[in-house]
């Protein structure tokens, strides 16, 4: 038995079109361009509501194979300058699976214990347990973005980093985790519509900070910094995959693909029974 | 600005009828029985959906507004026999919120090193941090359930743990956390069937255990076990709902409706701008 899947509308699958490989340019990306599906929005929508029962079967199958000692498990890593997405993405997306097999955890700056530490030393607890869909809004990646715009830690300590990401990860996938990175490439000027939103509404006041505006005015370094994080991180175990995300509705249905890619890529399978069902079935019947 | 509430179809609040108060009797509770909805199962998926945008905004206001230092949470406390549905309240009612604003935890066994301190000390650690709804899938009650009903510890311990769980709820509540303690209750017949159509369907094998009959064959002993817990623990700061079962769209909406009565109560409010807007509109602006 293997999951079903629904036919999709997709002309060209994300998990080759938005991969970054040799010769990736992050400026060559069109954040309102949809590569691979030639829908509109309402198209869109149903493509995302299509793909909610398979996502939802596929964790499902995960999560039952993990408590017969499966080790897999996927992890969503997510990426991107302010109000690209991230949220929506989360909610639309991870949050039409059950709660029971997500693990979501949001990194923040991190704490004075926390940079007492090796960068990775907070990652590692976060981690999805066999059988769950982990999702990092935002990640250690934080370490070699704004750790290098900001200069927060000296050049040769960033430089270490790439390639600590990249062992770090190598574990991880070996251990039974896809890892899913995805970065939504929004434009500076969808980002200034949206940032002028939670501005003009107050039930968004409390998304915006001031902050927002300073980080506004370092997006070249920022897209410097992911250019050069994808050329060092981007590896055969663990990709990265850059969204065009300034229409919400393509990013959501092609992070939702690339679940979906990565979770039939394991195909888990019910756990046969290990106990004689003709037996039970007596005894339940005795009882 | 009131969080919208639905037009609802209750002809009496969960929150009274279900609530465990004196001289309450579990063996009284029918497991079939609709307490304040007239309504049939079609009308109760209608109920269930109309309460998720309120439901979801709520969480969303909860949250916003702990970003701004408020304390309030909400746990939600599941216990059941097994196949009350409890799984199914997670992915149905919990599930229609952001994930990012839910902290579910599914207490195992104790392990090794759990058992060796306090039984409360394992919970602790997963209680809802301000702005979240934490779900506690089985909790602490294990230790006066199972744990009387298999006597794993000593009476005078068991004694013990009821006040202890008191004040540690209090504590809870007094730090802004809105408890919400539900039984699901289903009959010993309905259990029957359920467990049967677990052992009929390849793709539910594994949530089958030949324990479950084990545990189905203390039933009256469990009963007894809840009840005791019930007139000990069933206070003005965290009270119980015993909630009817075997009629799975009931409950589901019986709890929904609780844990809209929660976030009504708190009644988080978005929190005001700390900035000052005009100032980050023209500094967006010259962005």
């Amino acid at each position: 038995m293997t999951a079903s899947k629904h036919a999709s509308t997709w002309t060209a699958p994300p998990r080759d079109t938005l991969r970054v490989g040799e010769g990736f340019s992050l400026a060559d990306v069109d954040p309102r361009s949809t590569p691979g599906f030639d829908g509109d929005k309402q198209q869109g929508r149903l493509e995302l509501d299509a793909g909610v029962p398979a996502l939802s079967e596929l964790q499902e199958r995960l999560f039952a194979a993990s408590t017969q000692g499966a080790p897999e498990a996927v992890l969503l890593v997510l990426q991107a300058m302010d109000t690209a997405g991230k949220g929506g993405i989360v909610k639309h997306v991870v949050g039409s699976v059950d709660p029971q097999g997500v693990h979501h955890y949001a990194f923040k700056k991190p704490t004075e214990e926390e940079r007492s530490h090796d960068f990775l030393w907070r990652v590692e607890p976060h981690l999805p347990k066999p059988g769950q869909i982990g999702v990092f809004d935002r990640s250690h990646y934080e370490d070699v973005l704004i750790g290098r715009v900001r200069q927060l830690a000296e050049p040769d300590e960033i430089e270490r980093r790439y390639g600590a990401i990249n062992d770090f990860e190598a574990g991880i996938v070996a251990s039974g985790t896809r890892i899913v990175k995805v970065m939504l490439q929004i434009s500076a000027d969808e980002q200034k519509e949206r940032l002028a939103d939670r501005l003009a509404r107050p039930d968004k006041h409390w998304k915006y900070n001031p902050g927002d505006v300073d980080e506004r005015e370092l997006w070249p370094a920022y897209q410097d910094a992911y250019q050069v994080a994808f050329e060092r991180t981007s590896t055969e175990a663990a990709p990265w995959f850059v969204v065009p995300a300034d229409r919400k509705w393509y990013a959501r249905i092609a992070v939702q693909r690339l679940l979906l890619d990565a979770l039939e890529d394991i195909d888990p399978q019910w756990p046969a029974a290990d106990y004689d069902i003709a037996v039970e079935q007596a005894r339940l019947a005795a009882s």
